[in-house]
C-alpha cells in the first residue's frame, strides 16, 4: 500500500542486491524505515524484537530467513536454523506453516535461488489471500455499514500487502466510498495508535483514535457499525487468538448487536487444536506497560516511565475471542459463519 | 492513608498557616508534592487541570475554594466564585452538591472562619462515609473473594482519604487479610499506573497492573473475584457514570458471574436524575490518547507523543454503566441492590 504516495509492502526480496527488505515498524509512525540484509539471524531478530510483527508478515519473514539460512549456513538449516525461527514467537500459527513449508522444500530438494522464490511466492500468496479477504469482507461491509472499529494493527504491515482487517476498508476506500474507521489504541504497545492510524493517514482513509476503554462505549452510544479484526490462530472449532482486547470488544459487540468479523488468511488456522483452549497465549514483559516510547518535541525517541517504581505488571498479548462471539470469519476461501 | 509510612490527605486545612493543602496529583508517582494557597482561583484551576481529581475529593477542594472565596473576595460570591467553580469540569455530581452546600451557608450567614469549618466538615463527613464504605465492603469481599479487580483511582487521593472502591481492600488489609489487587492503568491518563498502583505500594497492599484491554481476558481465565470502582455520578435508577472503561468492565463481569461493586459516598448519588442516560459526560482533550507524559531516565518529566502528526482522537473521560450489569452500590447507608 501506499507510504509518501509510494507503493510499499511489510517485507520484500530485492531482486536487485539479492536481498530481504523489511519496515523496521518499531520505529514508526516517527521514523519509516527500510532495512535490508542477506543474514538470517537479522530477520529472526526482526521477529523475536518485533520490528516485523502481525501473523502473516511473520510468516513470510520466517520463509525468506530459511531460505536466506539454506544459501549462507546449510549445514545448520535442519539443526539450528529451524528451531531458531520456530522459536521467535509463540502464538501465530503462520510462523510455524512457514517453517512447515520452507522444511519441506529443503527434504524435497530445493535449493539456493528457487527457495528464495518459494518465499516470494509464500509472500505473494498471503497478499492475494489478502486480496480476495477484501473482497468478500467489501461486501459484509457494503451493507450500509461505514463506521468500522478496528483493534491492533490488522493491516498491510501485519501482512505484508493489503492487510487483513484493513483489505475490505482499502477495497471500499479505492472503490471511491467513505469508510470512517475507529482505531483502537491497543495497549501496551499501540499498535493501533502507532500503525494503523499512520497506514489510513498514508493511504488517505478517514480515522479516529480511541483508548481501548473507550470501544465499548462508542459500541453503546451507537457509533459503530461493524468490527474487523485480524487473527494469530484460529483453532478448528472457529475460536480464535488475537491481540489482547480482542475478547472484550466481542463481548460488547455482542451485547450491542454489531456483527464482529474476523480477517484471516487459511494460513491462520490450526486444524490440529480443537478449540482455543490449545492456543499458546504469548506472555510479555511488563517492561511494555510500565513504560511509553514516543518522540519528544525536539524529534528524538524517548523512553519514559509511567508508573511508579517496584510496581509489577501482568502483560498477556493475546486473547481467545470464542467462536460464539464471532459474526463470521473471513478467508480468501469465502465467509465461514461459526457454528453455535 | 500513608505517604512513606506518614499519615496524610488529598485536600485538608492547615490551620497553622491558614491556607488550604493539597498534593498535585499530576505529579505522582514520580515526585509527591503539596500545594498550599489562600487563594480560591488555584483550587478551581487544581479541580479544571486534574491537579485534584477523584469525585469527593473534587467536592472538598470546591468547598474549601468557596469558604477562600467568601473570606478574599466576598463580594464576587455569588456572581463569579459559585459559577467559577460549578464550571470547572461536568460529570462529577460531587462538585455540585459541595457549591450547593456553601451558597446554602453563606445564604445562611455562615462567615469566615465557619465557612472553613464547614469545608472541613464536609470533607470529614465524605472521609467518614469511605470508613462506613469499607466495613460494608469488607464484608462483601469476606466472603472468600481476595483477587479484586479495580480502575482509574478511587483511592484516597480520589476521595480525601481511605477512598471509595480501595477501602475495603485497605480495611482488609490493616486486619491482616491479603488481598491483591489488580490495577487497570485506565488510559488514557492511567489513574491506575500512575496513582492506585503508587497509593497499594504506600500502603504495602500487593497489587499487579494489567492493560484495560485485558481485564476481560483476566476474569475469563478466573484470575479475578471481584471489581470495585468507584461513581463520578449515580442517577436515581442505579445506573453510574464512571471512568471510560468501567462499562466494557461490567460487561464481562456478568458474562463471568463475577460480582461488580461501584462504591460511592452518598453525595455521588444525583436524585434528579431518572436514568444514567441524563448524565453529561465530559470530553476531553485529544492530546491525552496522542501524547504520553512520564518520567525519563534522567529524573525528568517528559512529554512524547505516541502517534503520526495529523491523527485525530476521541476522548469521552466517562461512559454509563446501567444498573442492571452491577451488583451492588456500597455507600455509607448500606449495600443497594439495584431492581432488576
Amino acid at each position: 500500500m501506499l507510504v509518501e504516495g509510494r507503493a510499499c509492502r511489510a517485507i520484500e526480496w530485492d531482486a536487485t542486491n539479492g536481498c530481504v527488505c523489511w519496515i523496521d515498524q518499531r520505529l514508526l509512525p516517527f521514523r519509516f524505515e527500510r532495512r535490508a540484509t542477506k543474514d538470517p539471524e537479522d530477520l529472526a531478530r526482526a521477529i523475536e524484537t518485533m520490528a516485523v510483527r502481525g501473523a502473516p508478515t511473520i510468516g513470510a519473514t520466517a520463509a525468506y530467513g530459511l531460505a536466506l539460512a539454506w544459501i549462507v549456513d546449510p549445514c545448520r538449516f535442519a539443526d539450528h536454523w529451524l528451531p531458531r525461527f520456530r522459536g521467535t514467537r509463540p502464538t501465530a500459527v503462520n510462523l510455524f506453516h512457514a517453517c512447515d513449508v520452507m522444511e519441506r522444500a529443503v527434504a524435497e530438494g530445493l535449493r539456493g535461488r528457487r527457495l528464495i522464490e518459494l518465499a516470494e511466492d509464500y509472500a505473494e500468496r498471503e497478499v492475494r489471500a489478502n486480496r480476495r479477504i477484501g473482497e468478500f469482507m467489501a461486501e459484509c461491509l457494503a451493507r450500509g455499514r461505514r463506521r468500522i472499529l478496528t483493534h491492533c494493527n490488522a493491516g498491510w504491515l501485519a501482512a505484508v500487502d493489503w492487510g487483513t482487517a484493513t483489505a475490505g476498508i482499502y477495497a471500499l476506500h479505492r472503490q471511491g466510498e467513505r469508510p470512517h474507521v475507529w482505531v483502537d489504541e491497543t495497549r501496551p504497545r499501540l499498535q493501533g495508535a502507532r500503525l494503523t492510524a499512520w497506514e489510513m493517514l498514508q493511504e488517505g482513509v478517514s480515522c479516529t483514535l480511541l483508548a481501548d476503554g473507550a470501544a465499548a462505549w462508542m459500541m453503546a452510544r451507537g457509533e459503530v457499525d461493524a468490527i474487523v479484526v485480524g487473527a494469530d490462530r484460529i483453532a478448528r472449532n472457529g475460536d480464535v487468538a488475537n491481540k489482547i482486547g480482542t475478547y472484550a470488544l466481542s463481548l460488547a459487540a455482542r451485547e450491542h448487536g454489531i456483527p464482529m468479523y474476523v480477517a484471516a488468511p487459511s494460513s491462520t488456522f490450526d486444524m490440529s487444536l480443537e478449540s482455543g483452549r490449545a492456543i499458546p497465549i504469548e506472555e510479555r514483559g511488563a517492561e511494555e506497560l510500565l513504560e511509553a516510547e514516543g518522540m519528544d518535541e525536539s524529534g528524538a525517541f524517548r523512553r519514559v516511565r509511567l508508573a511508579a517504581e517496584g510496581v509489577d505488571a501482568c502483560n498477556p498479548a493475546f486473547d481467545v475471542t470464542p467462536f460464539q462471539n464471532i459474526s463470521a470469519i473471513i478467508s480468501e476461501q469465502g465467509i465461514f459463519t461459526p457454528e453455535r
